[in-house]
């Protein structure tokens, strides 16, 4: 324990870490797809639509593109897929409906427990994409407790660019060795210690379905836990 | 209720809306006062503490002086202070400690029960001039149960600058007059009105001590009331 005993704050990154977007985007697509008459593949959907996630928040990152928040980019991309998808019949606040199940997103069951319990020990923040709305939205929905709510959207950056990551220290008045950012995700991971963040590699592997692995930590992960509840043993919660 | 049935977010004012400011300073001083044997007047201290609160802010506001959080003003009025009282044997960590006593205020008794109670039907944030680490510290101490915190640092201009009003409306995804300011101050709730907010006024008879009357209400606000009790009774929640 006396290793993480500098540790004040847990981030976290929220899309795969601590909610299941996959999951919930299948089954409000079926959902939809029964009272719409449609036959479409939503795990198809819900991957494709993650997948576009990345190139869209990249060409706002290189300038390509004036900031816009993740709801923006979302609709954008579902926009496209909509048509690639053939699903035309659709009217405007179904389609904002749909769009929004990004704020509608269920915790991975041992979320809440978790959270709950590295609450009472440590400050607890999301550090996402996700736009202030959403993860707003989402919290008071799925009963996340977050203490505070640190989006890309206050800086007007997507991670990995540093002023994510610099945010929470600079915002909590604290140095980056006293802030953990807990996230699936090793990429995501490698740059917050690049900016002198701790990190804890929390493994999902459900995240994109069966069968797909998770990656393998780096041997420079402070933690690597198999859920949240093993997260808070680890750090003394 | 049908009047405020399109409002679905509550922005506080905190230091006197939420918490007393002066009985929390007044206690905290009273303790180190014994604690380093002083004979200072703490009910003085914390008046001319928080009456230096405004003009730090206008300084910033003028563009007289760059920004600077609230904690960095709270420290240089403390200066100033700790020289006219003739305070002069505190350590650099009793001063630091005192002056963060901003972030260990006490809620009014019936804050933290009424804003459980308004969270149940509404997002319920902070609109503060406090910076997110005085915010965010306070609330965990206090159990203040916000689901987000909005701060004048996030923006880094003070109320009443027009940046302010319009973030919460902004980053939530509403409309202004979806957006509803509580505060125990006439003037903060007239700022917020002129830029589309909704408005309720929560008496704080005691926020300066006995035998101060609160100002009395505008005709234009929307809600006057005695306590988070009542607001909650008036909102529906």
């Amino acid at each position: 324990m006396t290793e993480f005993s500098g540790i004040k704050a847990l981030v976290f990154d929220v899309f795969g870490t601590v909610v299941d977007w996959r999951g919930s985007v299948i089954r409000e697509g079926e959902k939809l797809g029964k009272e719409k008459g449609l036959d479409t593949d939503w795990a198809a959907f819900a991957d494709e639509w993650r997948g576009r996630y990345k190139p869209s928040m990249d060409r706002v990152r290189s300038g390509e593109t004036s900031w816009r928040n993740l709801d923006a980019l979302h609709r954008a991309s579902l926009e496209e897929l909509l048509e690639e998808f053939e699903v035309t019949n659709l009217t405007e606040e179904e389609k904002d409906h749909l769009n929004r199940v990004w704020h509608r997103l269920d915790p991975w069951p041992d979320s809440v427990p978790g959270l709950t319990r590295l609450k009472r020990r440590y400050v607890i923040s999301t550090l996402s994409n996700g736009n202030i709305a959403l993860l707003t939205n989402m919290a008071k929905r799925a009963g996340l407790p977050w203490d505070m709510i640190f989006s890309a959207e206050l800086v007007r950056h997507y991670k990995p660019d540093p002023e994510t990551y610099l945010m929470p220290p600079d915002l909590l008045g604290l140095h980056p060795e006293q802030v953990m950012l807990v996230a699936a995700h090793p990429s995501d991971l490698r740059a917050a210690r690049s900016h002198g963040l701790r990190t804890a590699y929390v493994l999902r592997p459900l995240e994109w379905g069966p069968g797909v692995e998770p990656e393998e930590p780096d041997s420079s992960f402070d933690i690597v836990a198999n859920d949240f509840a093993e997260l808070a043993e680890k750090l003394g919660a």
